[in-house]
């Protein structure tokens, strides 16, 4: 299995099996370095956010994307973007957070994550600190200390979910919540990363995840890297390959969990967990504790957000719809909790009926 | 609704509602002229085909798709490709045919239509005719009358389906299988075209069907150009479509049905008719008599087309897929009987259980 990854560019391994670090410092601290996946598969290429505008910029047109990332570059993020204020007040410090936490959170409005973090790190210049500097210090131990949390979850729920894949099985996923979408080696993904390096043989199809083909640029690429038999399909073939009995479970990431287990995910997650019962395939998903939101009932209540019509309207710079028709681009969807077979998360394998009170 | 409608770039008009001609001879019969569907929505562009290899080709490459369109094009292809044979002698001619059309009936195995209809105007050359130029006259004959029973064919199917469709109605398809896809006003769009000439409101969400994205490009083309409202959404969100109540049905075309029912159709379609059933919505099938294959006796003995890796891999010349990942491009999927509200046909609405002997 090792000998079969290719060194990684940046010359550092986070885990043994995995050669890649989607988020982390750069080596001065003043910048947050991201993998752009926006340049991925063709061009492998890391970029350093220095500013608030930066920051917003790199998570709104998914440079840095995958719930659990954008948290830990929001928060970072947060940190780098105050870097002129060691020497302000603590008030005018504390007012200028409120404003880039307030523009940060805003880029991405469904990923319970990004709020989570962005707000755990600004609450640390909330405590009774004597200067803006010292303020500015504990938000990035802060920040260090939820980089460091977000390996070690995805080891957990790596662990943690491993054991639901036999030797031999191939798990359908769909989008990318791999090493990519994490600080470590991802959350759907983990279980197959550790159960390949238990000496067990797995193999994966991925939904390529129409509009932005993350699955067919990100997980393909991540995978491969890591010498894991990968193959790309089509969103729309992923039913009969179940029906064909070649995908023996399904494990997705989430963006929000509500209370009673419903999940919000990816765009085309829903029709994937509404095959899967019809074929009476398992329907997992993985998910760190940050993305459950104790505050939402339900899935009917988790806010959905719609983007741009370029993404679906055009490909490459071509159009592939007339200018004068619409479109509808909601970039996810909410698989209610009863499809769901069980949620992995860095604190247990959890089963329905799900009850998460944070 | 007229009023809506753009002049039509070659001038003519086949039915009030819609203005264009997917297959035609050329002024001068000696070629088939089709309009270049791999140039839309960007371009609209008639190619005349004048020999074997020019229809091959078109087939091949998608120029010319649709079950009925690539029927009658293959049909009126075979007499082109023989243009040469007028003083040839009858036996010449037969040995000839035979040869042109296998290569013809090659280029797409899981269309019905095609062999049929290039089988039928092969026959005629089989009949006791005095010569070669005889014998092709019987051959164009018999194109022609394809060609114009393929229009009224659509009309049938327009004016027996219409009904289904309510004041207001908002039909989900698939795939493109409407004028661009046959050489009238198309099979699962036609009772959209009816309605909408009988004063009916309808609407459209086309799902982009990748790979080759027919929904966005050819799909929401016509119907555009005919003033039926139409929004484009990704594959994966049709199911999410269904469950908020914003698609009364389904209804999407064939390419084969085998004769308990079960319907190859393009890829994709077996996961709608999998969310049709959970969210109660009626799934139609419209198709031809001549997409039905009464010598198979299931799904699952009709031959998927697997197409090329660029088809998936590559979009508009940009890798989207790491070049060391494989993937599977099966054309086609089966929708089992079972999952079918209703198919229409030129002959009537079929209701479960199917049984089709032709």
């Amino acid at each position: 299995m090792r000998r079969r990854v290719p060194p990684p560019p940046n010359g550092r391994y986070v885990y043994a099996v995995h050669p890649i670090q989607a988020v982390r410092w750069a080596p001065d601290c003043g910048a947050v370095r991201i993998i752009d996946q926006t340049a991925l598969p063709e061009r492998f290429i890391e970029r350093d956010l220095r500013s608030l505008d930066d920051v917003c910029a790199a998570i709104s047109s998914l440079a840095v994307r995958g719930a659990p990332a954008i948290g830990i570059a929001g928060a970072m993020g947060l940190v780098v973007s105050l870097g002129g204020f060691d020497d302000a007040s603590l008030d005018a410090l504390r007012a200028r957070i409120a404003v880039h936490a307030h523009r940060i959170v805003g880029t991405r409005p469904t990923a319970a994550n990004l709020a989570w973090a962005v707000n755990a790190v600004a609450a640390e210049a909330a405590r009774p600190l004597g200067s803006a500097a010292a303020a500015l210090r504990a938000m990035r131990d802060k920040a260090d200390a939820l980089l460091a949390d977000d390996g070690a979850m995805c080891r957990r729920i790596g662990a943690l979910g491993e054991s639901l894949l036999a030797d031999g099985a191939c798990v359908l996923t769909h989008c990318n919540a791999g090493a990519l979408a994490t600080t470590g080696i991802g959350t759907a993904l983990a279980p197959i990363y550790v159960a390949v390096e238990r000496g067990r043989s797995v193999s994966v199809l991925a939904c390529e995840t129409r509009p932005l083909l993350q699955g067919a640029r990100l997980t393909a690429w991540e995978l491969s890297r890591a010498g894991v038999p990968v193959r790309v399909i089509t969103d729309g073939a992923a039913a009969v390959a179940m029906r064909d009995g070649r995908v023996d479970l399904v494990m997705v990431g989430a963006d929000r969990i509500a209370a009673n287990g419903d999940v919000a995910n990816k765009i085309g997650t829903y029709a994937l967990a509404l095959a899967a019962r019809h074929h009476g395939i398992p329907f997992y998903v993985a998910a760190p504790t940050s993305t459950f939101d104790a505050a939402i009932a339900s899935g009917a209540e988790i806010p959905i957000e719609q983007r741009g019509r370029g993404e679906v309207a055009c490909i490459a710079g071509r159009a592939i719809v007339p200018n004068e028709v619409p479109v509808e681009n909601p970039a996810f969807d909410v698989t209610p909790a009863e499809l769901v077979t069980a949620i992995v998360s860095d604190r247990g394998v959890h089963h329905p009926p799900f009850r998460f009170d944070r």
